[in-house]
């Protein structure tokens, strides 16, 4: 599910820098929120910047993310403060001819907005089966149930996806015309993000099958190079 | 090159969730800065914050990055201000037999300073060849020279290696003791950065063979699953 509407082009989120590459249309934005397990939560705590990896997820017209209650990130984003929330694909190292005009092809979005902590035990039971069932679908009814205990423990937050851009460069390097003349080879080394073949872990009960959605978990790929 | 000094433990960067995970010995930070492209720049304009991606490299005991003179987070960072970087790998999913158990295998390194300007041109153009020749050694001499134009219109700059924390998790799930006797499949799923084959350019002069160095790249990968 996406929305039509675009992200807001604020004087925040207008990308400056190559605005050719920018894009702020949900259907780009949601593709990349959607090809990606990290993100990177930047927010402030005494005037100083913090950045913190962690999964996310997305769901209609939010991104959501969670951890330990007792998380310092966790605690300081869900208190009605600004936060900046990255995905970033690497796809390929572009060789030019000269330093200059190297380059990398990426995907990437930036969203600003604020956090807000999903405080109904079944919204929060909901949104952690939506972040299961997003890699592997249908896993969460196969695991054991949730303690209580374990979900007050968990904090579970969500931000709308409002305000903030698209940045993606593909493709080979873009020379000065003279330059293409000269013997040096330019092109693209892909970088690749790989979904290997499960590791049943040393404990697993013998005779439990492997389930068919491990070799179907695909993410993280350009839709072309 | 790397150096023996640990990185400073602070209230910034003492690691407080899960410290066993934590590690501040250079040889870890270093291997995990090293096996990275993209880092994550964190900073502060008017009180928000903000999270840039971008390319890294490390020169013994300082960590670099670039980017046009005129980009809005290169002015922000050398202007003196608290600076948040973070490189992060995903190097598996977890899966346990119950969803608070569920993970992912990562390696991370957050550091936290300030940023300086590279001023002097030879120490920038320097810089700008160890960035090159990182990935692709003997590049740098091959290429067409850097203008001066080039030079002006590029900020490169650092950050000394001094305070912050390396995270990492590697491994199968661990499971609440009672729960091993489920009938639920456990294990991990193995995440990797892959180099591909280089793809010429197009308009790539006939004659010019690939360079040796291009098959050799090798970045991204955990030392084990």
């Amino acid at each position: 599910m996406t929305t039509d509407t675009p992200l807001k082009i604020t004087e925040k989120s207008r990308v400056k820098r190559v605005p050719k590459r920018a894009a702020y249309d949900r259907a780009t934005v949601d593709a990349i929120l959607d090809a990606g397990i990290l993100c990177h939560v930047g927010y402030v705590i005494d005037g100083e910047p913090y950045v913190t990896a962690t999964c996310h997820w997305r769901h209609g017209n939010r991104v959501y993310w969670h951890g330990s209650a007792a998380s310092r990130m966790l605690r300081t984003v869900t208190g009605g403060v600004p936060v900046c929330l990255t995905v970033s694909h690497l796809d390929g190292i572009v060789l030019a001819r000269s330093g200059f005009h190297h380059s990398v092809n990426f995907r990437g979005v930036t969203l600003f907005g604020q956090a807000v902590k999903i405080e109904d035990p079944a919204e929060k039971l909901q949104a952690l089966k939506d972040f299961t069932d997003r890699l592997t679908p249908g896993r969460w009814e196969e695991l054991r149930e949730t303690t209580d205990q374990e979900l007050k423990g968990t904090t579970v937050c969500a931000m709308e996806i409002d305000e903030g851009s698209a940045k993606v460069r593909s493709g080979g390097p873009i020379d000065d015309e003279e330059d293409y003349d000269l013997d040096i080879w330019a092109g693209v080394v892909p970088v690749t993000t790989t979904i290997g073949a499960p590791i049943p872990d040393d404990r697993l009960k013998p005779g439990v099958a492997e389930p068919a959605y491990l070799r179907a978990i695909s993410i993280g790929q350009a839709e072309k190079s």
